[in-house]
């Protein structure tokens, strides 16, 4: 048995690799067969995570392992999905057992965290890098989509913004900030928490939702364009975290929100009606605009001025995503 | 617009990225939503390729779009699945227009070829390689696994064998072979057919199987391992191609059959009762051993002796896989 055989045992004896509801056979034969509950559609999404582009060559492998997965499933909440399982293409420079306990006690807690189960996979050798395929399931026609966003909705999201975006230099060893501040940040970097519980309430409620990978203004320009409306987005609304103000002033905590991207918190158009009751239940939704006709987005001062910044999206380590 | 975008663009407006049956909505949003038939499963399969480990480092990308796309589905086929739809994560080291037009135009063929859809991935910049996730359905309790295989069965393939390996070294440009021999196991290792219309004439009737990827000793050795049982395979019925025995004695064309890996026919356990009715109708079906009670392969001569080799498996450039 070749090594990297022993790996692919290895991750199948992994605690999330146990097959389980909608997984009728998981790891191990040409395929994996999973089960939809009636009526219910499947949503299915792929992101690589190459080394030295969108994580630094090296890094704590338990972390990797957390995040990678995060980043995937994130998807899933920003379409209202409920997780079901992924796969996990692995490719390894050389084989180094420690590397790889650590990678998949990562892999594994996050897996609990989003009830998500190992149902198949590849591992080679060559530069390091991950594919991640999660799946879920949604009932037929009430996916969160992008495309129908409305005039008048409000426009929210389900969290602190920037906090991704304000980590990077701490990640990168660009600078340092005071323990209290940085275990946050880092913490919101490494370990993202998807929103799956906050997708799944948002359900025949939100006319357009995503999750913030790029950043907030890029990917409102998303919504903007499915939709064929135009964004307002107004800058003191913006909610900033302590932690982040901790490190950044402002200004430049704003334009972290703004351009930063990896908040991996959802952004969705709501129809007003529903805001008291998402509040009422306590989910931590932040209106910080609304839909407007038009295209494009568009960045508000306190004073409702135009402040809209030439340049948008993202400047920073994942670029080349 | 970045370079990265614009070739996702690329992919969306590809002819296999169309929705139709079975794909609600395809690329462009968070997550891709596929709709199941009633009362099927969904059978789903990862492979990565690594430039310089999978294929060569230089080689057609035309002939990498149709064969990557290609290994993939055959594990389809061996599940017995109808094939609905893929994803495929791209890592480019950089953005070459005529490269990725070549790439594409191979990955629409061997598309339309198997009925797969392209309904979403990631493109990342990086070390070349592939990552397909590869989506099919099967009816529940139909899907072909490795682990049924009963004594009294015949072991069957579904075509000539050692096409692929005695291609590699055409391949890698290690040797020559008149036009006539080289074009047919060029195109056998570029554009490997997957037997899908095979695999799910098979549902009901087969009771284990797989595709040849590692070399047939080295598969049989998985079905006999997941089934409980002994798989005996008659060197003598190895089925071999009369280009394959243009370009090696019969003695290399048999090892190549035994141990070369990358056919991608489908090797498979049948109750004798039903290969009649299957050759009738036409599936070029050949019988070359049994199935026996006992554990592991076992090799015989035209005598019935055991000549198993001590060394089984694959040895060449997908060693790493």
């Amino acid at each position: 048995m070749g090594e990297f055989e022993l790996i692919r045992n290895y991750f199948a004896a992994a605690p999330c690799a146990q097959t389980g509801e909608g997984v009728a056979l998981g790891i191990g034969d040409d395929c994996a067969l999973l089960t939809l509950p009636p009526g219910e559609q499947l949503a299915v999404s792929t992101d690589t995570l190459v080394a030295g582009v969108h994580f630094p060559e090296v890094c704590d492998p338990f972390l990797l392992g957390q995040r990678a997965l995060a980043v995937s499933a994130s998807d899933l909440a920003a379409m209202g999905a409920a997780p079901s399982a992924f796969t996990l293409a692995l490719t390894l420079p050389s084989v180094d057992a420690g590397w790889l306990q650590e990678f998949a006690r990562g892999l594994n807690v996050m897996a609990q965290t989003c009830s998500l189960r190992l149902v198949g996979g590849d591992t080679t050798r060559g530069p390091l890098s991950l594919t991640l395929t999660v799946f879920g399931h949604v009932p037929a026609g009430q996916a969160l989509t992008r495309s129908a966003a409305q005039v008048g909705d409000l426009l929210c999201v389900g969290g602190d913004l920037g906090e991704g975006a304000g980590a990077l230099a701490l990640v990168l060893n660009q600078r340092t900030a005071p323990a209290a501040i940085s275990e946050t940040l880092l913490a919101r970097y490494w370990s993202p928490q998807p929103q799956l519980a906050l997708g799944q309430a948002l359900r025949g409620k939100a006319t357009a939702a995503l999750d913030i990978s790029d950043g907030l203004l890029a990917d409102c320009g998303h919504i903007a364009l499915a939709s064929g409306v135009r964004l307002r987005i107004e800058r003191e609304r913006l909610p900033l975290s302590a932690a982040l103000l901790g490190l950044l002033e402002k200004d430049a905590a704003q334009r972290a929100a703004l351009s930063g991207g990896d908040d991996y918190v959802l952004a969705f158009t709501l129809p007003p009606e529903f805001l008291s009751g998402l509040l009422d239940a306590g989910w931590p939704i932040r209106v910080i605009g609304a839909v407007e006709a038009g295209q494009g987005v568009v960045l508000t001062d306190a004073d409702g001025q135009d402040i809209t910044p030439l340049t948008r999206g993202y400047q920073h380590f994942r670029e080349t995503r």
